[in-house]
């Protein structure tokens, strides 16, 4: 088993255990390859009124595809700390009418250095991150975008 | 009992039976006076890790509170059609270590206006609405923004 999949496998745990409402939306952990983390949810819990995914849910779900692949870095470069959003935007372009997959990508390296090198320094640095829920067609469906803070050793100012 | 009440009543039966993840949420209409809307959730279902309220679940009330005041706006004239959210923003400043509140009120009467004179005419219109969401003392700890379309007797292009 490699260590992304182990990994993956933790962060599931933490999302289930630290926000219960995750478990509501039935959420899972699809896939991390080191780069990309895709978050799962069935549609059944998240449905509304015309049987497509509720905007309130697939937001949570992007909120925690962000949140989780700002955990799994921190993880990787053994740093331990809290990781709160700040601000988030979303634009819901296309129904989503099945189970959905929120992904997260890495920014680029330079980037990533940035954001490690604040963290180590100040103890607080910020990511800005992408979300994409695609539909069945590969659609872009909803494009989230989000700041993310990372606190090290000290109490957060926002929530997570 | 006023009309208002009356309105409020039924936009709770709306949410909770369209919305079955507001059920999770422990959703609940807490006022209505014809011109801004609150909706209340507690703590509990929306804890994170931090003891405080997961994002995902503010910005699910505060999507909500801006649907809902769409939908008694539309009720009030007569009008019946789909409602869904195009985009949205959040800030989240602060902290919500409680019980929490997100009140959503009607921008100026010509912005009114003007939405329901589209609406009629089109058949499809945009209304722009912030929420937000205060802490235990009263400072603003979330502001959300939404742009909300309603479509009457057509499809919706997006989801709600």
């Amino acid at each position: 088993m490699s260590a992304e999949r182990d990994r993956a496998r933790e962060l599931q745990e933490v999302l289930h255990h630290e926000i219960p409402l995750s478990q509501q939306i039935g959420l899972i952990v699809e896939a991390y390859d080191g780069e990309r983390l895709s978050l799962r949810a069935p549609l059944a819990p998240n449905i509304n009124h015309k049987a497509t995914a509720f905007a309130g849910s697939l937001n949570a779900v992007a909120t925690l595809a962000g949140w989780g692949l700002t955990w799994l870095l921190l993880r990787e470069h053994d740093l331990h700390g809290v990781i709160v959003i700040h601000e988030s935007g979303a634009r819901y372009e296309l129904p989503v009418a099945s189970d959905f997959v929120a992904t997260c990508r890495l920014p680029a390296a330079h980037a990533i250095e940035r954001f490690l090198a604040a963290l180590r320094r100040r103890g607080k640095a910020r990511l800005a991150l992408t979300v994409e829920i695609l539909d069945t067609q590969g659609r872009a469906a909803v494009v989230f975008s989000g700041s993310y803070v990372a606190f090290i050793n000290q109490e957060a100012g926002t929530q997570g």
